[in-house]
């Protein structure tokens, strides 16, 4: 294993420490759990984002956590849901007194681990709701599109979360457009490589050298076709037509292009699928308002990528364009 | 080879494509050649900065044209300097009427194709000097310092030059001040494994499996020593150690920390290593102003990292605290 780490058995804790020491005038530790919140948390009357997950995928979840951005994040192991008390200590982190909102990626693990939060929350008299993202288009079809894994749209959906919730939106209003903006995101993502797990240094799979497979998960779950390396342009066509037909996405939409890797894959190669998808979209007259390129959410040293079209509308944009502040991910608000 | 590219000898024009489309409204391609500038270049007024050198280490250098960074970048094919007419023509789009000065790493192609563009441009009544970074302490001995390559402590001088010369700095005093934190300046790099050339599929060396190499170059120049594998710990305090010792860094002394990934490795073994960098410097009572990590400048997918501290005192903490807003390195003001 070509790893920099100490005890397998402290990983997640002793990572959590140098993120809170990297950024110690943004973010702080909740309770001895792997729970951060942005330093200034909980915030009066905005009403809370929490999200989370398995560790393993930084910069997700906790990088994501700051203005404009979530209030608190929960976390597992590596690729491992939290447990349900780290949930909850979250929420409470987050709870400025106008309810809490779970925004995370659906996975069984977190799901149930999140609902037992979210209960026991309700049973300490804090108003919470969740919005589940399910936007990987090759885990399940279109029928059971909710039974989805979610990906790589969420920092996206994390955005316009975070800077509506501060803009003063109100509760119900605020899950509407996020369940909007969940829905309207597709995603899909192709792997060249498997990932190394740091507790044990063993491949969560294998992927002979030469070959990609599409639709692969993020730790590893079976994708829909394997074959030879293709080319940039062929792999992005591939990925893109896939997408476009789940929405669907047409002529005239407008969306936002998130290009993800995740993890070993360069910028270079990231700029060349891009340049692609450019191409294709304007062929297809999807205009583009926006290009997100960048690791978003790993897979360790996994090597591929993943698209994310997310369809907006002009309250979506609204939220999207102002400015974000957390140590993963930072923009200034767009003229 | 795991790599997503079409064409191996388009690479560096197809991602340049990809990176103004991703960014249009920030930067420009300037002529057929591999330069770009920031969109709003030349401005009247201000000092130029020009930044370049080979592809294949993005975000280096490409993507630190903006707001409070460079105003354009020249680049050569993977690991290839520009050539001198691709330097001339960044210093054209750079030049605001109050000369352009030339700031990149220290390497003897970089050197020799940059001094004939300054040559080039003196002939054209452009004013033009040059601030060469060589912060790599296993490069050379101290007693030949200015021989040492440059590495990864540019991002933050590029953001000090980007930020004074807005603020107005005068041509003169500018390159005394990014002597002074070029000067201040020393990393060191440890590899776990090689990196591949994308126009060939080729290693640029061959790392067994379980050694790491200590101060291994961004092109896999030889290092100072190949060991087994170390912990995190004992991997930072090895490089601290040989950095420490160089300037030397003192008791009392203020820091910027760069921890950069130089490929594959994750942000979770960053942040690992940089809980020790913490605790490390606060044993030898040398203060942390502030620490940047994440993948600054890369070799590809080469497993590794490297550490920068740069010495600093109240000027160079000005232009430090402003914003940047480039593609590949975005910053609020520090309050």
């Amino acid at each position: 294993m070509r790893k920099l780490i100490n005890d397998p058995v402290n990983i997640v804790d002793e990572f959590i420490d140098g993120f809170v020491y990297t950024n110690k005038d943004k973010v702080k530790r909740i309770g001895i759990n792997t729970v951060v919140a942005r330093i200034d948390s909980p915030i009066k009357g905005k009403v809370g984002i929490v999200i989370g997950g398995g560790s393993g995928h930084e910069p997700l979840f906790l990088e994501y956590i700051g203005k404009g951005m979530a209030d608190a994040a929960a976390h597992g192991q590596i690729f491992a849901a939290p447990a349900a008390t780290y949930g909850l200590e979250a929420i409470k982190a987050a709870n400025g007194g106008n309810g809490v909102i779970l925004l995370y990626n659906t996975y069984a693990g977190d799901v149930m681990n999140f609902n037992m939060a979210q209960d026991m929350s309700r049973d300490e008299g804090i108003k919470v709701d969740t919005v589940l993202v399910y936007d990987d288009v090759s885990s399940a079809p279109l029928e059971n599109k909710e039974d989805r894994r979610g990906t790589t749209a969420i920092p996206i959906i994390i955005k316009i979360a975070g800077n509506a919730s501060e803009s003063g939106m109100g509760f119900e209003p605020l899950k509407k457009l996020l369940e909007k903006a969940s829905f309207n995101s597709r995603s899909l993502g192709v792997s060249l490589s498997a990932c190394t797990l740091p507790e044990t240094g063993l491949a969560t799979f294998t992927l002979e050298e030469g070959k990609m497979e599409f639709g692969m998960g993020l730790h590893g779950e079976a994708g829909i076709k394997t074959v030879d390396i293709m080319t940039a342009d062929d792999t992005t066509v591939t990925i893109l037509d896939l997408i476009i037909a789940d929405l669907p996405f047409k002529s005239g939409d407008e969306v936002i292009v998130l290009l993800n890797g995740y993890g070993s894959t360069t910028r270079m190669e990231m700029f060349i699928i891009m340049k692609k998808i450019h191409e294709y979209l304007a062929e297809k007259k999807i205009f583009i308002y926006a290009s997100e390129l960048g690791e978003f959410c790993t897979s360790q040293e996994m090597a591929g990528v993943s698209i994310t079209l997310m369809r907006i509308d002009d309250e979506i944009k609204k939220y999207y364009d102002m400015a974000a502040d957390s140590p993963g991910y930072v923009k200034m608000a767009r003229k």
